[in-house]
């Protein structure tokens, strides 16, 4: 195990309504001392959700992303609001995205983004046992419910408009917690 | 298929070293107007690699992540520079980073790490016929590089220091592949 490079100061350089962007003087066990940059992510981070119906069809949504400036296929997610935990965030974001709520909700894992320079956390929640419920979102135009069988993850991956490397892991992910 | 937002304004909040942050004001088809961030990307993109040894074990990487604070476990990734391609890209980061090159290269998809607000595609680029050939690079510190078996992904994503969505999604990809 390596010792962690100590940080020898940290300041922002930037700060807008959805991002912060610190600067990060380091220095390595071995003496090398390095400037980063890095985004803050939320304290609480994120929840991404797989909702999976009896016959083992999960349930996408197709909306804009502005990132991409393209639409996307992917699954339900959407920040942990403060004051509530990662299960009942998996839950309010189902009811708002693909309306249905969920009897049984279980954490799975935690997957980064991109850990060089982003402190941002997704927890993948397992969401079965689904009841019809809709909640209002803040969505700017319905979104599209796309149901898709674990068992076809090959075409899906192999779409131009499903490339999101948490949906693919997480699908995958439950996949196999299915089949082990 | 939905018509696309139009783009009523973009501007630039902030502007690093790393990082640049726009605004974009959005009309969707049905007349409702929103303001989102992104960060843009770099326009060619960033390279994740599958370095695989014939006996189905993949090398991963274990580095400093800034982001997070804490070394993570991933496969080898970088930045394509300017002038390269996918494939000339991955071939000099595993000579960087894992001291091997590799006659066969292929690009098996591409990846988004965040579409909602980023705008960032990584190309996956699967290795193989790999021979000990060292590059320079650029790290602050020696990369400690781990031989992972693809027969063992439950395992591997159970460890906490292994949570980059983008490896995961990859290894499990380039696992169907091979067994599909």
């Amino acid at each position: 195990m390596r010792e962690k490079p100590r940080i020898l100061d940290i300041r922002t350089l930037a700060r807008t309504r959805l991002f912060h962007v610190q600067q990060l003087e380091l220095r390595f066990a071995n003496g090398v001392e390095t400037t980063y940059e890095r985004l803050l992510g939320s304290p609480q981070g994120a929840v991404l959700v797989v909702p999976l119906l009896e016959d083992r069809q999960v349930l996408l949504i197709r909306e804009y992303a502005a990132g991409t400036d393209r639409y996307e296929l992917a699954l339900p997610k959407g920040r942990i609001e403060t004051g509530e935990g990662a299960i009942e965030a998996a839950n309010r974001e189902i009811q708002e995205e693909i309306g249905y709520g969920a009897n049984h909700l279980r954490q799975i894992t935690s997957l980064t983004v991109a850990p060089g320079y982003l402190g941002h956390s997704t927890h993948v929640v397992l969401a079965t046992d689904l009841y019809p419920q809709r909640m209002p979102g803040d969505e700017p135009e319905p979104i599209d419910v796309i149901p898709w069988s674990l068992d076809n993850l090959v075409e899906l991956t192999a779409r131009e408009d499903f490339t999101e490397a948490r949906s693919i892991a997480a699908l995958y992910m439950v996949r196999e917690l299915l089949d082990g």
